[in-house]
């Protein structure tokens, strides 16, 4: 599927600031893949339809969780978790993409997981670092994406547990899963 | 039990500077016990013995980790986590003491779990905040401990992923899982 084309069905499923976003994400993750040799094609369709699920009502994203037979914890952990493993089943019932790679990208684009590809990763770390984002210790991972892709995410990680932290919100343990395993990859180099 | 003879031998089983952290954690168990109507003779006996396996060379907790079922993936994850299970087991073994609550205060002493009784609770806090220990953040769980136990006993736990995570070491689960029961005990509250 062409950038246009892509870009057009994702600007009817969300608001402009959503879209600007989503801009920002598939530009940073074809620079991503540029500098890690992964599939730029890949990379710019999973980071354009990525948040394809983001501004759907929560009924019908908790609908999908119950019917699809996703994983039932989600519906007990952050609420913001859920448009990932949603959007990646209607990007491939709606729109018709069926790359197992960009769809599990765009699964665990929120929560990540214990064996992150190189495409997750991107798309994770593109997420948590395209221009838009302002947030506290963006920079640091903005640089070590550049230099260092895995201790990018490895940071990433860690701000967003910190962060949930903070907030008093529960973790999905996918991402205290996701953060052990880079931990565990790290020993074993 | 009487508390001199409990604490004769504890005694033999650790260097000085681990003894006079258990004094420690006896008087603050026993202080928080007061405050909050636990069994203060419970609360007295946990906390004597909590490390009472903390000196045994790596191996042989390894061993007893291994022989006895636990949980086999805290071989996996720091050594640390190991003298508390091992050390319930052998308070019972080489001691004498079965009452099950003392046993399970001392087995999730470092890890927590997702059902922390009072007297669970109390030796967590106790062993976090007793007058030896000087880390950051330290202060702040003191006073808590003292109007709030269990926001107490979050705050440690954060304090605790947090610390991991500065460190890059692994989380155990079973710490992550205390964390989101007890967020989502306060949801319920």
């Amino acid at each position: 599927m062409e950038r246009q084309q892509a870009l057009e069905i994702v600007r009817k499923q969300m608001h402009e600031k959503r879209y600007i976003h989503t801009i920002g994400v598939m530009e940073t993750a074809i620079e991503l893949a540029e500098i890690y040799g992964a599939d730029v094609k890949k990379a710019e369709l999973a980071a354009i339809f990525h948040d394809y699920a983001k501004c759907r009502p929560i009924a019908e994203m908790e609908q999908i969780i119950k019917e699809q037979n996703m994983p039932q914890d989600l519906l007990e952990h952050n609420k913001e978790l859920w448009h990932a493993p949603v959007g990646a089943y209607l990007v491939e019932k709606e729109v018709g993409i069926t790359d197992y790679e960009i769809l599990q990208a765009i699964t665990y684009h929120t929560s990540g997981h214990e064996n992150m590809t190189l495409l997750d990763t991107i798309i994770y770390v593109a997420d948590y670092i395209e221009p838009g984002r302002k947030f506290s210790g963006v920079e640091d991972v903005r640089v070590l994406a550049r230099t260092n892709l895995r201790a990018a995410l490895l940071q990433a990680v860690k701000n967003t547990i910190g962060f949930l932290m903070k907030k008093d919100q529960t973790i999905y343990p996918l991402t205290f899963y996701t953060y052990n395993a880079l931990l565990k990859e790290e020993q074993v180099e």
